[in-house]
């Protein structure tokens, strides 16, 4: 009996979209993509190019597209703002989907997304949190599981510390703080500080290009986050999970591959230029798990849930950052004026 | 116009040519595998689960495989010793070839296969060398001949060090050594020494489970090789190239993925446990660039005789090993009884 | 002509006073111990056979050690409460001190020492930050000062990171801080959140055994800390400045010696257990230039005062972490009930 | 009672005599110096500068030194080819010895000064192996030593490898392989070979600037060797011991300082210029031991005769480069003309 394979359309073809285009064509054995969106003519003339000698059908609507006969699945990658409709679309028309993240920054919006999911619960709706495909990520959480650096991360005391974020706009340390703690910890605290350092004309839209956050959990666990525009040697995304008997690195030692230079300014090795670099096969990962739990109605790997709670405590971080002040939280999630003692 | 994907067959389907096909399959978007042979009932089991559906017809005779309509090109992963029968046969029938390495331990054979080759020089004949596709290695090899460790490998006078090789059976090192010094460079002199340390047994087939030999090259240049049957660790394969002006190292410090664990133990990383944890990618890429050649008939990176003096060499080795006395060799490759000096 | 060796007393010998002891004995050619106090019989036993056949006479009264005839400097390494009566006294007699850290938790205090340092400006009375003395972190700094990482401290806008802080005990962090931005730098804001994981006890002192912090400055720096004291693998003190271009980091990857052991759990490297196998030569090279400033009445590497406010710094983190409130303040030092904007 | 210090002379004082002096004088509690000497001009300008004025009498004769009132101990640090006659002449006053490696560079003069020494139980006569007294080196001995990677050294089958040798001149990496297998271990084979890269000058003297050795041991054991005049780099000395059940490497990520600096270039970290920047404090060591087994009456770490052991390893390696030729030798040390099969 020939293989099934899962028949995905790829929204938006910018540099995330070609990559989950040629990733679900080339790297997913069980997927193939049989349509293509964008309204840029340049991407269009990339998919004419690319993607149409293997037989997918190139659109420029978005409603057309998921109209194709024969269609199972959406991967979302258009701009943020179209996120939520796109995936609401598609939601309606019984398509399972991937949909980069954001879903939206408005909350109200996730949840809008949460609903029409949980209405359906024949269809994988997922946010694309490619960390937790990662290797490195999940070798780490298994050995946290494991009890190798102490009380588990769902019932101890833990700092977890991340100190890449993108406290604006990126909410993957805030995605992979909540799978190591436990998607349903309260916020008990957030604060933050940030300079504009490099790039002045961000103040006007209250933005920064370094900034730094601790989000305080109830139960007894604190993250804290570093993010900065101006890592001039590429990309780093080093994350330290600190148990009460050890410690999990993961990058500590940022690299683009194996060769070390010896010379006489010392000992160099190079570091990815961009996240691509650091997580290509993270989205390979990502793209072959989605088709299976397409397929064969499995579990996906975490709630769309998570990725509410994560633009949450992004957008907490945020007004710290902005209003300069400390934001306190009851345990139910209620935003208090003092701190809870 | 549909894309024309390269007809593949694929022989033997041991650990090495079930990743063949994998890869042929799913991770080589211009190829696909068409058919598969191997006389072992449990690896034919495995295709008809694996492979059959994606369309591969399954043989358990390999004349029968390479008579297939639109076939175009084969990869050959049986056992050693029919490899050169089966690349002839091959070749005979206009077929691309991919043979896992050696070609043959005999060096007329491989002399044979290399003259069948060329007498077809429109097929595309390669030896898998996987670490010619390594990212790493190619990193190296780029930075070396930008003089980034002083004088060219092709012209300078400069010591390659491989600190892991199996002398006897692998030969990928000493292809390293033949890609960064030039595979013309002649050999002048090889010594080396072994010690049966964990496998007495080995000692009745005049074998050792750690060697160390030294290659020695006119032109000024020295290779010098450790190999073992005992990294308790895992996979190691660190290598060294040493120029006028600077080295450079390859896997100098090994790791399995990102992560270091921090107890009261020390900080310690993980190591992969094969050869594949190390060098699956190199092999991804080995696939498609193979197929890129074949379909294009574009040059390959590398020439099949350097796969018959890495033989050569491995052979003089083996005999430095066992004889226990060091050979010499004049410029043009004859065997001399005292030292050129 | 003989050299001069300046005349030293040690008062108190604990850990730390025993290793002062030895460096100024041994390890500081042009100074000698003369004296040293310890109302402790243990210590005092020590004293007798490690200090007094080095001609060092041994005290129980600090008032008496200090009027010993020829005494030109005190080293005050009693417990921290002493710190501040014995370094006035040893000013008053007109004697060179070097004080451990911090000179006084009571600010108050720390400018009665400064003010009588102040009035005696031929003395040299210094407070022991030993990491001002350590060879990386001093490299760190030239690297920094030449801009190899962008805008120098001294005028830019950049945070400095730190990892490890003990925040209510040791200041360390917080001078680093200092030195790095420059003392007269003025705090902006101060938040910090902390939790109990390891020692449940600590609860009824307002006390924590992991804290994060976050020190907002004028001028666009932020430093950040996390202190714990339960770093199970050993003495971390991991330092991050990150600059327009580029960050430097010290101790990234903390070691207890050169030496990787190779398992098959992996590859691991030792960590030290206690700050003296990290900072043995800073200590000692402490001893050497405090007796040379003091020989040759050339100026301290730095000011006493960065010691007050290093105090200062380290109460208002200790408060914003008990009262978890955040704390802010304007460009001259006062406290303001909301964020400067 | 007051503290009786060793009374040491040291002999020649270009740039190790001066660090033994500095080390004697200031770095070892138990010792002074008391004397020295140097034919040297420069030198004596310097020594009444830094070593007069601590009561050091400057000597331009050695046999004037040797007979100073009250003497117990001579540093010898003067050109190797008068070590051993200075050795001779010290002890035949009675005198300690501690004389820089090699004793000489004739085995029957390194076989004279043994037996002097032997003659004199009570003397202690030492060679200055620096490695000995290297904590990580120690460490990976203690290591080693515990089973940690497999056999002990003493009776398992295991080759030492040492990537950094300078064969003719230095001899530390033989001490270290004698060390690690025993010093009685006896040779079976020597080979080597050697090229000119960037001292074209070198080949009227026979001599290399890049050199590979192996040495094998009976008893299964095998050493490796690599020896370069070019680490554009910087000191380097790394060391690896591998044994059935895994690998100690010493110093295979070599470092000048803990700094680790982050740019566009990627990330770097220095490397010390010099062999003094990787072992100043195993002198210091050297220095300490070397006083307390002379005042107490204690055993050295190690045999002079090892000494002439590495002397006499080295003269093998320099024949085998420079004659191309493999040397065979029988277990009692006499050379065979075939292998030992």
């Amino acid at each position: 009996m020939a293989v099934q394979k899962l028949q995905v359309a790829v929204a938006g073809l910018g540099r995330m979209g070609k990559r989950h285009a040629v990733n679900f064509l080339h790297r997913t054995p069980r997927a193939t993509v049989v349509a293509a969106f964008t309204p840029d003519e340049t991407e269009q003339a990339w998919a004419k190019a690319n993607l149409e000698p293997h037989g997918v059908t190139i659109y420029s609507d978005y409603n057309q597209m998921i109209n194709q006969e024969g269609l199972q699945a959406v991967v979302i990658a258009t701009a943020t703002k179209v996120h939520a409709e796109e995936a609401l679309a598609a939601i309606e028309k019984d398509l399972h989907v991937l949909c980069e993240k954001p879903i939206s920054l408005s909350i109200d919006t996730c949840r809008e997304v949460i609903q029409a999911a949980k209405a359906k619960p024949h269809l994988k709706v997922m946010c694309g949190f490619s960390r937790r495909f990662d290797s490195s990520y999940r070798d780490a959480y298994e050995k946290a599981e494991a009890g190798i650096i102490g009380r588990p991360p769902l019932s101890g005391l833990r700092p977890v510390i991340s100190t890449t974020l993108v406290v604006s706009s990126s909410i993957h340390d805030i995605d992979l703080t909540l799978w190591f703690f436990g998607e349903d910890t309260p916020v008990k605290s957030v604060a933050a500080a940030g300079v504009v350092a490099v790039a002045p004309g961000l103040k006007q839209y209250e933005d920064f290009d370094n900034a730094v956050g601790i989000v305080e959990f109830y139960g007894g666990r604190v993250a804290y986050y570093y993010c900065s525009r101006m890592m001039a040697h590429g990309q780093e995304d080093t994350t330290e999970f600190i148990g009460t008997e050890g410690k999990l690195t993961v990058n500590g030692n940022p690299q683009a591959n194996l060769v070390n230079t010896y010379t006489n300014r010392g000992i160099t090795r190079e570091v990815p230029a961009h996240y691509y670099g650091r997580f290509e096969y993270a989205f390979v990962a990502e793209a072959n798990e989605f088709t299976a739990a397409a397929l064969d109605n499995t579990k996906l790997p975490f709630n769309l849930t998570s990725a509410l709670r994560a633009v949450e405590i992004g957008s907490y971080l945020q007004e710290a950052l902005r209003s300069q002040k400390k934001l306190y939280f009851d345990e139910i999630g209620n935003r208090i004026e003092q701190a809870s003692l």
